[in-house]
């Protein structure tokens, strides 16, 4: 997505080859208008492909899952990120490995909400390793429901998460795909 | 407004005298159609206040806070929940008690997104003693911005917390106020 490129080209900050910072518009502050339109284009990559859920991540997913439901015209259902083990037996869980954080979080959501006949798009802000997906995709099974897809927003393909998920016969559609970052060389976006 | 009030009555569960569970189309499930009702209703409340960014606090304030700032075509900002010490000196910091987890947060947002200029609209899913929302009152008025009011879905009024901010000058507007909560007699509003 060309716009999302050159947004991330004006206001994402590379920190370091691992961090890029878009809380201008995506994770911290959130450009509505903006969204709107990454809705449009997940709608239009997945159009007639039967989806009626949203699923998600706390927290930064909630926002980009929400304005993409409404172009579907479909409910949100955001998994729940829990560090206890004192979790009830009517949820699905997944165990997700936290990279930036150095541990492992139980994610969850209840089984109420995903159901054997649902079709689920997946949309989160960023995929690196895949490890958020993965558990994603792991609670979307569990339920015995389909995954159609999933959709991102930043892509770091150099970090492999993408294309693992792919050779499993996932599609992943990611809006921009970052092909390298440097601090002082800048970012440079995958060729179609 | 009345729509909240029945799919409360239709959809919540009272666990307790406490607890109302509405993750069905609120904080865990999204009725996205519904959500954007409520930022409707919060527009026209808070129609031609000069509002110019809405602030609300992850995780289940943001769907809220997106659909509502679509109505007002203005930016999210999301206070984030830390519990770390180890904070930048780039952000505004409050201290949030939870009664729910008898523990205190921090809550931060990013100096860069909260500005002496701004009418700061403050979205949130509950209100019960307030805690929060203080907490978040505090960050804008540590930024020299204006706290236009709050817009919240759903008040225990029999708590307090409403009220006492009402008594410091904000307004608060509430789409549905509980005046009583009980697990065999059900839940009453507060009539207007």
């Amino acid at each position: 997505m060309k716009e999302l490129e050159e947004r991330i080209l004006k206001d994402g900050k590379c920190l370091s080859a691992d961090i890029l910072k878009v809380d201008s518009f995506l994770n911290h502050q959130i450009d509505v208008a903006f969204l709107e339109k990454i809705g449009q284009e997940f709608e239009r990559l997945y159009h007639g492909c039967g989806v009626n859920k949203i699923l998600t991540i706390e927290a930064s997913g909630i926002g980009i899952a929400c304005l993409t439901a409404q172009q579907f015209n479909v409910p949100v259902v955001f998994a729940k990120k829990s560090k206890t083990t004192n979790i009830s037996n009517d949820v699905y869980t997944a165990q997700v490995a936290s990279y930036t954080h150095g541990n492992v979080n139980t994610i969850l959501v209840s089984k109420q909400y995903l159901n054997s006949g649902d079709r689920v798009l997946i949309i989160d802000d960023f995929l690196a390793k895949g490890c958020a997906l993965e558990g994603l995709v792991s609670l979307v099974q569990s339920a015995g429901a389909t995954v159609v897809g999933a959709g991102i927003v930043i892509e770091k393909a150099y970090q492999g998460g993408g294309d693992a998920l792919r050779n499993r016969g996932i599609r992943v559609e990611s809006l921009a795909r970052i092909a390298s970052m440097d601090v002082s060389k800048g970012i440079t976006f995958v060729k179609d």
